[in-house]
């Protein structure tokens, strides 16, 4: 286990109804508030009204900016920042999902500088040293953001998809009620899971050993996943499934399961160029990509696949059949992913080799390599690009 | 799973060397610190060096209270208020295991109230609103005091042995190097291991539905106890494994696995009339009450036993064998307390039953019954501590 240090200060309200208790949990913190969310479908369910209610009876000032879209995009974060500092906003109200949150973040941030915002993703050296306090009211478990470091934004000027982390706009609140998700699409659920799946993926591959606890940790939270996913894209409305998926959410990527190892990520970089060229849900680009890195790299430590199908899948083939029992585990995850309806092959969104080298190419820029359980360079992207065709 | 709310701003610091940093974090927050620790073994094994060396590094003025003794005493957390005030001290550091914590946390509240603490140990409805900011370097993996909203304190007049709740005194920061539990004793580290498995088993044991995502947290937290104690206390200094323990210790009393959830906690309400009256450590208690706890209570939920038996265990027996697995499972937990060095009899600790019925008595002031999983009143506690006999 290596050393680490573990903070995470955001509260969170979880349960029935809380939307409801906005306003008195905002008036904590501000009395202007910008009002984050996306193309509007905050309006059609009605929790728009519930927001602006609440708010209204705290006396809350509110300016409204709209217009999030799925891969959150850099020019609405500097019109957000614009809009923070002109109108001297003390608090933003992020509401959606992650996209939406990562937006509100990096607003935040801007809203404290002098500089330019995107200097801060191309730039680690850059550290993120204020931000205006920030809430969220959840609609979509998926990218824990609700309470994690990081915000990825796109540049829509040269498609660099990018993330920044910082403890300081951790959410001061994050308002999660599973109700809130039954409105949702079956297919962006799926989409929630499998990014909630890969966060905990990502951590639980990894090279440093003795890390027992987190390790079972990440296990119970996948298989409460793996086991609830199907359900809650077949039965909508089941509060008690959406409140295990939505809690797993939270927890997948809040820093706990970081503690004392180092997660891989690679399959989320190789992902990220996916979605930023092609427009990709990042779901569903994670489920293309993630079988696929699964088959290039296994070969790195076999212990850590066969304990990842023995404990999550509970394929207890005999012990000497190690690559027998790691391929059965792919096929598992490929079929878990198509029970949820979602693709895991390129060729299935209609995506060719065509731009691979490129995607390659800007996933290692300012990296050097991708991914710590095997550090890979161009061709091996390139390779697992090819083995997800 | 019920609504909830979470919220835990402790700063963990974990790993090698880290107390060599206290003065640095301790400045953060204080420039005149009270420092508070035990019978004097952090004088013995050189950790008192080091910290009065940090400390000074930073010119941090410190003033001295050691004393505590397991079972801390509200005698010496009204010493340690009266030297807050008169001596204007701005920060805590608690150089201790859970008594020295529960200690300081409860001088920390008394340094801000006019009244008297005790006040607020039996009276519930009294609400603490402040308290002085507190530091911890950890000893011993145990009470999770070291993140935790409690405080025990044994009130030597009357003996009651009572707690406090607050998020208000939860450590600032909090630093766990598992090097400094290498001069426990192996009594020790096991009466340690058996009160975090006892947090555990509390939470687990709940009537409270729909809860399986933090159900099988508590089981990945609880195998990795039953796992690594038996290694711990036969191989000293094994840093990997000291490290699994104290983790789970954390965390097994932080709130993030109350959530959602209702725990019991009847055993350590049965075991805390124990230990205050015969001066027994809680660790040992416990392995003495919680065996004879399920024996008692088990038929109220038949299902959460064989889980438990199945999952933490993993004894499965036929399906129809429900009453014989559950049994069976109390056996396995008695060996895994015997394998460790503790009594699971009060036979064994020269306890008779001469004072049941006043311990049972006790045990229910200002409380009605005692526990959630079965709501025991003063006969089924007599009846529990036969069965402990």
């Amino acid at each position: 286990m290596l050393n680490f240090q573990f903070y995470n200060p955001a509260r969170i309200i979880f349960g029935r109804g809380e939307e409801n208790n906005v306003g008195k949990y905002t008036a904590e913190y501000g009395k202007k508030v910008l009002l984050h969310y996306g193309e509007g479908s905050i309006k059609k369910t009605g929790l728009y009204e519930k927001v602006i209610s609440s708010l209204k009876k705290y006396n809350i000032e509110i300016i409204e900016l709209g217009g999030v879209r799925p891969n959150p995009v850099l020019s609405l974060v500097r019109k957000g920042i614009e809009i923070c500092k002109t109108e001297s906003i003390d608090f933003i109200l992020a509401v959606g999902g992650g996209s939406v949150i990562d937006s509100a973040k990096s607003i935040a941030v801007g809203s404290k500088i002098n500089g330019d915002i995107w200097e801060y993703f191309m730039d680690k050296s850059k550290v993120i040293k204020s931000s205006l306090p920030l809430g969220v009211i959840l609609t979509i478990p998926a990218t824990g953001s609700e309470s994690s470091t990081s915000s990825v934004i796109t540049n829509e000027e040269n498609l660099f998809k990018r993330s920044i982390k910082s403890t300081e706009y951790i959410p001061k609140f994050s308002i999660l009620n599973p109700e809130i998700t039954f409105t949702l699409p079956e297919y962006q659920i799926a989409c929630g899971c499998s990014d909630i799946l890969s966060h905990l993926m990502e951590r639980y591959f990894t090279q440093v050993e003795h890390v027992d606890f987190t390790d079972r940790l990440l296990e119970a939270a996948m298989k409460t996943i793996i086991i609830n996913a199907p359900i809650a894209v077949n039965e909508k409305n089941n509060y008690d499934i959406m409140a295990e998926i939505m809690w797993v959410g939270t927890l997948a990527h809040n820093g706990l399961l970081d503690t004392g190892r180092i997660g891989d990520w690679a399959s989320h970089y190789i992902e990220h160029e996916l979605s930023a060229l092609y427009d990709l849900t990042h779901g569903a680009g994670l489920a293309i990509i993630t079988p696929a890195w699964m088959k290039y790299v296994y070969k790195e430590n076999q212990d850590k696949f066969i304990q990842f199908a023995h404990r999550v899948f509970n394929i207890d083939f005999a012990y000497n059949e190690k690559e027998r029992t790691i391929i059965e585990m792919i096929k598992y995850l490929e079929n878990w992913y198509k029970t949820i309806g979602l693709p895991t092959k390129l060729s299935e969104v209609g995506i060719t080799s065509s731009n691979f080298e490129k995607m390659a190419e800007k996933c290692l820029v300012g990296r050097g390599k991708a991914g710590n359980f095997k550090k890979l360079d161009m061709e091996d992207i390139c390779n697992i690009y090819n083995l997800a065709l």
